[in-house]
């Protein structure tokens, strides 16, 4: 059913224009999961998920490492994207995010993208640590 | 002056709703550049330009590659953004693409991503080599 | 004991010149691992494993994902390599590695690397797909 | 003439076993430039440069942005490498190292690596940025 979001997701609460204008992402934070479903804003001009949209729920991963990241603001360093499927309009858009090394000044995290199951996508990213609240 | 182009570029015009939920970016072709200009919609919850932003417009580098940009959908297959300084709002965010290399099946482009002239990130792609229009 | 290999593992046997300039590396196709000593050979002017030689195991990623990897030689598009701590000498380097997709062209492969069973970087590689032997 | 070295460069002395390991390689640091002659110790197993020996000179770019380069050790964070095209045995391979900028804690650089001239491979690093010597 387009539109539903899986059980155990809820509302990602993040105030500012970027992610108003993404539309509505969730988080399962227990799970470390972060998805969206694939709306008309996030599709390119063959109608699939532009590889921008992508992008940008790829940077959103840091958001789902834990109950922090409603706390702090941690600056991207690095984002790599590597996109391995088509995505369709209506999609359920996951990732599981797997930290696997966080040090005093860097958080390393990655995750392996599925559409309704599939893979599609694998992303790691670079944040600098912030011990202090935004 | 916040809201102004520089001479020389035109309207990156790509009929898709993502395009139209960043808002709008800008082609020099002759000289391979793209830009835009920071807006309420590109912020991150902090007030600076957001990291998945940021990452949209890098994924736009291959329209700058040349006017082919304009007739071929050209998937991406790896991308990379390293982010180098935070960028303010009402920034001139600008990007002289590069491509070192493209062969029979891959386009190789890359480009130092400047803010107001200063480089405040960079990137790289490897787009899959489209010979037929979209 | 510094020296040993863990049951499970064989030598990898790759006949070329770079191989034997790095010395030798095991294979454990069945849990898709592949593993190595760090010896002198390997090391930075600190007194670590070198970035390069870090590098070059993570490129071995490949031969790592089945059987075939000994039958067809399958060349790298793209290889980033993350550093998250520093390895000393004398480490039992290993790599489980996962292959999140394979489509008609490319093979997608990713590992978390491990120095004596703790984090010390992660890889993932894009390669060509070879369908002929080499 | 296999084995010659282009004017101006001169024998990077790095005292630790991977590079003795690697043969040598060669910095012009005026022109922030560095190179090696591919030798049989860098082949893969089809005869070309194999992609670790291309990684491990990818890795030395930080050599090349300075006299600095020779005092302080400074930590991989990241590398990528993106390869464009095979080399073949004898060439000269060179890089000239692009700093795009350096903050407190972070080096980042990139190049665009040429055989003979023609562009072959990219890459760009992310370093810890060590104010003091090793």
């Amino acid at each position: 059913m387009t539109g539903a979001v899986p059980d155990g997701f809820e509302l990602l609460v993040l105030d500012c224009g970027h992610n108003d204008s993404f539309g509505p992402a969730y988080v399962n934070l227990p799970e470390h999961k972060i998805g969206f479903r694939v709306g008309p804003q996030h599709l390119n001009p063959v109608g699939g998920l532009h590889g921008g949209a992508m992008a940008t729920f790829a940077d959103m991963q840091i958001s789902a490492v834990g109950p922090e990241a409603y706390d702090a603001h941690r600056a991207t360093i690095s984002l790599t994207v590597d996109f391995m499927a088509p995505v369709g309009p209506g999609t359920w858009v996951e990732a599981e995010v797997v930290c696997p090394k966080q040090t005093r000044t860097l958080v390393f995290t990655q995750a392996i993208i599925t559409a309704d199951g599939a893979p599609v996508a694998r992303t790691s990213g670079i944040y600098r640590n912030a011990s202090k609240t935004a």
